[in-house]
């Protein structure tokens, strides 16, 4: 029997896999965030509100094994939304069977169905693996960031 | 008498002004948008909701000679928003004056007053006049950035 | 018995060889060079002249599977000289043992006992496979690179 | 009488005026060099050497104000050598006069009239004033640089 990966949104029983995932992509990232922070993130996630972040989930054989979180947001230069995809992770001990890159399709095809026609996201320079991906199914911005929080 | 840089919030009487900075920032990236956009851009920058984004000009003698338009948005890594401005423009004809650190100095006041803590901005890697002015008010992220639209 | 990557000089005899695994690489960055080039490219690197490159060949199990161009050159800097380490390549066929590890250490340390002290080289800003070698054994610099050949 | 940039390769009597010069080029570069260096290095620029470094001299009025230090190298991947333009530096009294251009312009028709048909040059990523001429003069690479030195 093949295993297969399946997409579906977050549910209110996923809450331990979800914190022990999201702990892990934090971790990456080298940081932590606060229980109130695990609190509020994951009720917003539930709450299905147009200005909340979603939640998809990526299961294998039932388990969970990477989520996605991202969030419409106004956009000036146009009537619709975009869709900033803050948070990607897969476990490691299922890398290379297409999870993450089923996940950024999901995540897609679920803002266009929305009516927010483009997704953007974030990675470091030097996050080669993630980027070995994100050539393929993206297009990378000319741009760069700066932050203000002094 | 010394000439000065006020900044204020967006105005009703402000929409011919407005759109004439406006379309002159979108000139330089070489982009414009269409009717719909700029009504429905200016009936959202007034609405006041807190999610739409806010609009904040600068006068010079009483002219608008610069614009920010920023907005609030969630932010998964933490229980405040952050905030995005997204268009920052000062006319060519007054550049020098410290109108754009002006604006970005007012933006990032009115959102900690807002309870928001950090504002990011995006630019083109080469856009070298604004990042002089950036490298000296902000960080620059290690990040990149990605875009799927297809 | 173990397997061992061996790095020696370039000979004479490794002329096929040679020419099969620069090709491969050139391959590597959509080039072919002529027939001319590969000539008088073969016969520099034998010539054992101060301002030629020379080349490093890594053998597996007496297998040339790996070759280094490098070239001492002056440095307005310093007295002593720096090294330019062009073209590095390993076959795909054994990727994953080191080869391009002990190449970049096999060269460094030839310039150092030649009294070079320092080697650089360039690659592809998406050239991840070989930034994930590099940043393991050298220091990305913040510079970026011109040319003209109008 | 208008004012003429003139380029012309350096000269003995440019001793004082070149070492001031590069001097403040390599204070922008926050670096030094020891006495050992200035003298080595003059007389390098002055042997006529194919393999040393050359200099030009950028006079306005009769006055050094700029200069580049270049260096003719073999290239792997052609017959001809490459010119790698090292080091560039423009008076700031002067800047915008068009030193810097006529500089560059020089050091590639000069190569170009030796054989070596393409130039190329290293400059920090923030150094947005460099950038603004490099842009309309050449190409910028895709390729970042590594550095090995312990």
């Amino acid at each position: 029997m093949s295993t297969e990966t399946k997409i579906r949104p977050l549910q209110e029983s996923d809450k331990d896999d979800w914190r022990c995932l999201w702990t892990a992509y934090l971790e990456f990232y080298e940081t932590t965030v606060s229980e109130e922070v695990y609190e509020t993130s994951f009720a917003r996630l539930l709450s299905s509100s147009d200005n909340e972040y979603k939640c998809l989930i990526a299961e294998i054989d039932g388990n969970p094994v990477g989520l996605a979180h991202f969030l419409y947001h106004r956009y000036m230069w146009s009537v619709e939304d975009t869709c900033y995809l803050m948070d990607l992770f897969t476990d490691p001990g299922v890398r290379g069977k297409g999870v993450g890159r089923a996940l950024i399709e999901a995540v897609h095809a679920t803002a266009k169905r929305d009516g927010v026609p483009s997704t953007y996201w974030q990675t470091e320079e030097f996050n080669y693996k993630g980027r070995m991906l994100y050539d393929q199914v993206a297009t990378k911005s000319p741009c760069v960031i700066y932050e203000k929080s002094d």
